[in-house]
């Protein structure tokens, strides 16, 4: 291929795949998951309204979605209380954070994000040439003051912040999110990750203020509303911002029925309801598993546990392929001290059950090969 | 925004949308479209089987798809006779075709194209900083022979060619293409989008051979397979590039659904033909309504005709906005001649009803505006 004219940044890429699935993990292993409790899904998937709206949509799915996605557009809009201008909607989140590297950085830019931050955001970041600046955890939270104080030494472009965290699980109130915002230079812009925000307490997410030129939000129909398969994420922020996608994104890239089943799914708050109540009891069981294995967990506002196992990062790993083994699965930080966790997603009661039944023989097994 | 430091590219960009979506049309018209043929999607739809399969998984669209998208590139390996690693897999063509314009234009760079070709293409590659050197048309065809001469005076980094064509139907010979494509010096990547395939003659896919490092062929389920609304396409092409999309691509971005539906599209061939049959009968019906008004056609390797009203750009562009306000959706092209034309995609009987009943006003209405 040594005739091939690859672009200047291309050749310096890894092929990196920010996550393995767990199909791979199963093909690899020869094995079929009884838990998929890894990948922070919803695993009690959407409303029975929603699968009535594919349903009816499914004669439809030979047309394009609309590209301008107004119809999911209003109800968000109503919904958040919005401009339509002021909302965009991709591919997931992972494709919105793609489209707002592109629009921002240059080579050599500098991204400020946390050390085991999202890493499909660095995924993206370096894709388009950037520096980036890591900020360690500090308590298992983003440490705010850190990021906004290397934010500003290093003139970053963009600062990146997901709350409630991912992946520990943790959260800063509102207020802590405001003094952050309006700490950070009217130059950098801040990227906040919402995506596990519909689970998190009252006074987790700021109210909205889009007045704010140098924010933006990002959601998803991938976590609560239980539409990962689908594959729709939006974004939040000044209309002058907003706008600037339009040069860029995949246009017709949130097909017809992602856009059919967002609606349905955004107009069902009573399933939400339900959703969070489970989540929140099943967080609950994931706490009592941790105890009772007597490991440390991790308070979450999000549909997911954090669990300390303790022994640093070699330790989880184990922990966490004997599970695998077992058809249990889960994931772990690749990062320190973030690896000495792993990462439990809410499941239904067989899929815990089962968790609560491999969990000490991983334990055992970790032990035995420490 | 004065404070936003945009990369260097994106404050030239235009907010430039390639396409208006017929939902657009009806709202700021205020009507509904009887007749959807304008975006050559496919009106007869997937096949029952595939309309089995997303009811079947409709209850796992809380999963995300499996990133390496190994059951579908398995199946179109088969399909193709190709490796699996020869394969990549996207968000529709559209997406690779922007994956592939960032993995090698840099600003500055040559893409070649033909006057009129598909505008994503050059969305796309003026995206990311691409000058545009297009080719005019030569009797209704890319001209093969201009093209190649071109991207060797401009050491074009990429050329690209649609065969079948889009939006003129046309096609040229397998061998023809073969010609070109040896005449292209290797540093020089051949795009070669073949989202009409399916509906080609014998001789107009060139047989595949991915030991060719510096072609790449464009395929979708968007078409034929009547999937416009998953977002499913792929290209076919050397390992040694296919590999360098997994550095950019959005790993999660062709969803569960999308990626069964696909699958069981590809495994349902007797569909196909059925498709095929329809589209062949609706292309007739089409040729047989130009020549009623006494319009001439262009004979067509596609699921669509275009139909060329006989007087230049203004005059098709009234002829096109009459069916539209009747309720015809049907689209031409922007670019001079190709604008002499308006085309129409492969309807059902209904919608061909619909467009033989208003055509002959549409022709009435513009020759009085004349």
């Amino acid at each position: 291929m040594s005739t091939l004219r690859f672009s200047k940044l291309i050749d310096g890429l890894p092929a990196s795949v920010p996550f393995v699935g767990p199909e791979h993990l199963e093909r690899q292993l020869d094995i079929v998951f009884q838990a998929r409790i890894g990948a922070n899904e919803n695993v009690f998937g959407p409303s029975d309204s929603v699968l009535r709206e594919i349903d009816r949509a499914k004669e439809f799915c030979w047309q394009y979605g609309d590209p301008e996605l107004l119809e999911l557009r209003s109800e968000l809009s109503k919904f958040l209380e919005v401009g339509i201008d002021e909302i965009v909607v991709g591919e997931g989140i992972d494709a919105l954070l793609g489209y707002i590297c592109r629009l921002f950085v240059d080579p050599g830019d500098t991204v400020v994000t946390s050390d085991g931050a999202y890493p499909t955001l660095n995924f993206h970041a370096i894709g388009h040439g950037a520096r980036i600046q890591s900020i360690p955890y500090k308590n298992n939270r983003a440490d705010l003051e850190f990021l906004a104080e290397s934010a500003g030494a290093v003139d970053a472009k963009l600062i990146y912040l997901a709350n409630p965290d991912n992946p520990m699980g943790t959260s800063w109130a509102s207020k802590d999110i405001n003094q952050f915002v309006s700490s950070i230079s009217a130059r950098s812009v801040i990227l906040l990750d919402e995506a596990y925000g519909e689970f998190a307490g009252d006074d987790v997410l700021p109210v909205i203020d889009t007045s704010l030129t140098n924010l933006i939000r990002f959601r998803t129909f991938s976590k609560a509303y239980g539409l990962a398969g689908l594959r729709v994420g939006y974004a939040i922020g000044h209309r002058d911002l907003i706008r600037q996608f339009e040069k860029i994104r995949n246009h017709f890239g949130v097909g017809k029925l992602s856009q059919v089943a967002a609606v349905a799914a955004l107009k069902d708050q009573r399933h939400i309801n339900n959703v969070l109540d489970l989540v929140a009891k099943s967080k609950e069981r994931i706490y009592r598993i941790a105890v009772d294995n007597g490991l440390a967990f991790i308070q979450s506002e999000t549909n997911f546990v954090s669990i300390d196992c303790g022994h640093g990062g070699d330790y989880a790993r184990r922990v966490l392929e004997s599970l695998i083994r077992m058809g249990v699965f889960v994931r772990m930080s690749a990062v320190a001290p973030l690896d000495r966790c792993i990462r439990v997603t809410c499941g239904t009661d067989s899929d815990l059950d089962l968790l609560a039944q491999s969990l000490p023989t991983a334990l055992d097994e970790a032990r035995r090969n420490a």
